[in-house]
């Protein structure tokens, strides 16, 4: 029997998936505590001037599949009209079946515009034309009108701890019902490998901490000082985009030593930079846990492999990919530390490389001290992992291997106020996956487990990550 | 149409399936050839207090769900009541769902105690009541009763070879009907890293072996005097606990002068140590070829991640957990070496890393010499993944790259008494894989076919494992 | 409701799958642009002298079962006759189920020889009888026969560049429809580990060439000349067997010193051959972009394990596996190179251990350039990937992390004749993936998406791979 494409139970392949997404899912808030948004444009509640700009402006998994069916790049990321751009996606959408894409692009015409239709060219014109018109000209179709219709209830964005934050203060104090936390991405404090950038960034950092640094100790005061401001402004999160972990043996002279050397202009060897941030990776953790914070680590990325378009648009643009770690170790020997300091806060790892799966799904348990249900956790997919089959294998994985009842569930990790159906189509592979072990007779389903299984959906889909993160 | 929870098909999909089980798999008695069963309790015919001593005695699965689940651990590992712990660990269950040990858990109380209702809160008091009593007076309900009601013939523990093997002995000669092996754990004789922890141990074997160690060759003496006495009781197998493998090139010279080394209390350079394990790795394999045993290797695993916790408990209490190696190549020069000299004897490898499984699938049809059906072995999903999914992966994988149809199957593992239900969650997912391969048309079944196939089950079962050791 | 074993819509779960396969992809051609036939045996039109020759002649894959199946190297690759060598296969193909071999061997039968029995001890005698009779007798049961039979359209041998090519000439020459194209795979010039072997290599290029080789330059412009003439006979191709990416740094001048070291009978250093290596594929690579050919790279491989063995049988007889490879860098630096140079042409990348499988996938996406649809491709699943699992783990991969719409599909890299059911086999798969996605309602399949998705599976099965190689 023949189910629509992208109907009411799409992804619910029983009876019972469906009356899980249906009663216990699909109504409940969203907390999307991982994002990309950019803040201004929720203080200023923008007006998209286009579907083009909404969806082609910065999202480089378009881009990749485009270049990928052959698209040239004036219409990617060049000088064409909307209309060309939109164009060509439109003829790449066909092409891109079976990615996530696919389902991503469906999804977001059907949740945000009602419409129902595959796109492709000869549906492009007047798709193009029925969700400018929706961007232009409905009242409800700016950056705070999406949020509000997905039901969202707090976002975290991702910010520098250079950052002054006045969006997020400007949309706080002009009441927007939906809170916007800032999330403290400290990166570049620890890019020591770079040092002309490092020191640029140093320098503006004393600037906006107001502080005088002159060894490592202001470095470190003054950062704490931008984390104590980031407190106040809300923040309860930190993230951390990192190759690998770093846990190299160091001297705390050592360290004073290095950012000395660097600050005098040097470049430092492999070593230095390893033991460098080393200390910074454990510093942050004890802001952290001073703080009250969670953590969050996302590693195993191979950044910008492509030099030359690297130099033509920067990063961020669909260059990157999935590198090969052999971390394990060093990710160990890191939580250790703080472990046995006590100073081992709430933690999420999320790995890129789906090989290391089974590795971080273990590591959790290691760490695992009774203070909080679930105090580490496994980051649901990341990036190229966020879709069907990286989702599930997450999930089994997690299961498996932890508690899937204590995970803290779904984020966006989006740049898109278009990206919430991300969370719908999350919560329906979780509930088809639950709702076939309960048909196979793998879960009991009845009485008290009944409560249970319907309290887990509802708690990995909205209350887990409310109670966990305490914001 | 939906199954209820753990009945008599379980796990079982397809009628076929269900057939396979019933017919073929389900009344075969139990080979357990690698377990951790303390020897003393079956010599004493042991009786356990309380559901909370088999349970929780030394169970790190259980205890790390536990912590993840919030738990204190003063109710996990700490002076809480029986009873208090119980409550704690009828409290994770429910929040267990999906993790193996949902699974093991009602399949205990189903097949030893006929409890067919769920764990949890609400029932937690009237199952351990009524496990307790059953446990304390039910005359069947022993070490040895539960081996014969789970249809164990033969099992093989775990053991050093500085141990007396008394309780094998005593079981023996009180012609106890089940057969109880010692398997030969030598890890301690090649832990040369740890100078001080391996000079007692030295000393404590050359007691045991009554011989003077005064040199490698002496060493190697006593351990041969072991082995033949683990063989004369009645040890055809060994089994080897290793974070990688090792085949450094060494000169026979330089063990004798590493060994004087440590023994003069010296600590060894990494070299030195890798140097030394090659050498013991490479003895102990050619022992076992003398003496025509099956040799054993456990690696891969991560241990002792959390320094604490170490200090708090020692090791094997929860807090190991999955490595990554890049040993394919050690591997490959250490079985390669044996093949070459003619010493390669029967060979189970495990890995931890599910990663790692078609890298150690494929190891094997290079050393598969024509001499013994399957001769070199993948072992059955190990540790974390001794669950339905890790089961799968690795029936489906060895089927994909060698010869499911000679693998000698399922083993437990395990410390408890109460495991054996392993084997039938085994059986019924290599009787569900093949039962819907059938159906699906994927595998014929009539006359010969049909014949073989049934066999297969059973071999898998129980008479390749008969076959392969010759206990 | 169980399905017979091997029928006419094997593979095909849903009737949607049944409908796209026949319909779509059945009856299309076979392009079959990466195998390992002999080209003399086309040119000669060989006729095989019994089934034991055309099966188990130099089938590796069948030798390792056996081996594992307990089976005597005398009846494997020994002086044993043609009927002992067969009987002994045919009692190891009845343990083999599960395994890839166990279907091909069946649809073998089928497809050439209209066998539908299946093949064991007992029906061994009967279908060595039928298929020797039909082997010597049959008009079309000889080399090009065969070809006709399933056909194939077009097929690139892999050759050395000092090969003369002859056999390809004459069968051109002659006007066999069915067009034969070499394939260059100069994995020797770059093997400079081996001294003698590699001189002796250079000096045989040099007559060959007919070019006097006294430096680096004129081994490089041999290798041109060569390259050349490749060109000439219709290569279109290149193919590379790597252990694994070679990117380091390097001085032209270096390789110079490099190259006369070795042609001087010294061993070079480990980093002297990496940086020989190095230069190598990029130089490889640059006569492949100047040619407009599409370059091939098979990494991970684990070579001749077993050193006794390959003493007594040499290469290729069933004792490699896979390995661990740690190149995702090297491998992005080679493209990355290429790439910003203006020197990457059409790329397939083959991968041999799974655990690989997203990082290849993602690493396509760097260097996509929108000027050939899918110009980086990932290859189909490669060797012991060559199955039904490892064919739908990449295209499925593929699909959620790159364009499965533009895959140049199926190749079967075989020895063997009779090896062309493996596209079927591919095909089934294939349809079978997109039917269920397309009966869950995971996919739309009416209108423009319903002509979208056959004209897809049509381009996988053949469009795709004329439109890419251009031959």
């Amino acid at each position: 029997m023949m189910k629509t494409f992208l109907d009411n139970n799409f992804l619910l392949e029983t009876s019972t998936a469906q009356q899980l997404y249906h009663e216990q899912a699909e109504g409940l808030p969203i907390i999307d505590y991982h994002c990309h948004l950019e803040p201004r444009l929720v203080a200023e509640d923008y007006r998209f001037r286009s579907i083009t700009e909404l969806w082609l402006g910065g999202d480089h998994y378009k881009w990749r599949a485009m270049r990928t069916n052959g698209v040239d790049e004036r219409l990617i990321t060049g000088d064409a009209s909307d209309w060309e751009k939109f164009q060509a996606w439109a003829a790449t959408v066909p092409y891109a079946m079976r990615n996530p894409l696919y389902h991503w692009t469906h999804l977001e015409l059907r949740t945000a515009f009602g419409i129902n239709k595959p796109l492709n060219p000869e549906t492009a014109r007047e798709i193009y034309d029925e969700t400018n018109d929706r961007l232009q000209h409905d009242p409800n179709m700016t950056a705070r009108g999406l949020m509000r219709h997905y039901g969202v209830e707090l976002v975290c964005t991702t910010d520098d701890p250079i950052d002054d934050l006045r969006w997020h203060k400007q949309v706080r104090e002009e009441g927007f019902e939906i809170r916007m936390l800032p999330a403290w991405r400290p990166d570049k404090a620890m890019s020591v490998e770079n040092t002309e950038a490092f020191n640029k960034y140093v320098n503006r950092l004393a600037e906006v901490a107001d502080l005088d640094i002159k060894d490592f100790q202001t470095f470190a005061d003054a950062l704490q000082r931008r984390h104590d401001f980031f407190h106040q402004q809300g923040s309860r999160l930190s993230d951390h985009g990192i190759n690998e972990f770093y846990a190299e043996p160091y001297k705390e002279t050592e360290i004073n030593a290095i950012f000395n050397a660097v600050r005098q202009g040097k470049d430092l060897c492999d070593e230095d930079v390893r033991k460098f941030k080393s200390h910074m990776l454990y510093l942050f953790a004890c802001q952290d846990c001073e703080a009250g914070w969670t953590q969050q680590f996302h590693y195993g990325a191979m950044r910008n492999n492509n030099s030359r378009m690297m130099q033509a648009l920067g990063p961020d643009t669909g260059y990157d990919s999935i590198g090969q770690s052999h971390t394990a170790l060093a990710m160990s020997r890191f939580l250790d530390r703080l472990a046995s300091e006590g100073r081992l806060t709430k933690t999420i790892l999320y790995n890129l490389n789906p090989a290391d799966n089974a590795m971080v799904a273990t590591m959790l348990g290691n760490f695992q001290d009774g203070t909080v249900p679930g105090k580490i956790q496994w980051g649901s997919g990341w990036w190229f992992l966020d879709q069907k089959d990286g989702i599930e294998q997450q999930l089994n994985t997690l299961s498996l291997l932890g508690l899937l009842s204590r995970f803290v569930g779904m984020l966006t990790d989006s740049r898109s106020f278009l990206s919430y159906p991300r969370h719908e189509y999350f919560r329906r592979i979780l509930c088809n996956l639950v709702g076939r072990d309960i048909e196979q007779g793998e879960m009991p389903y009845e009485g008290y487990e009944r409560t249970r299984i319907n309290q887990m959906i509802q708690d990995i889909c909205y209350y887990n990550a409310k109670q966990y993160f305490q914001f």
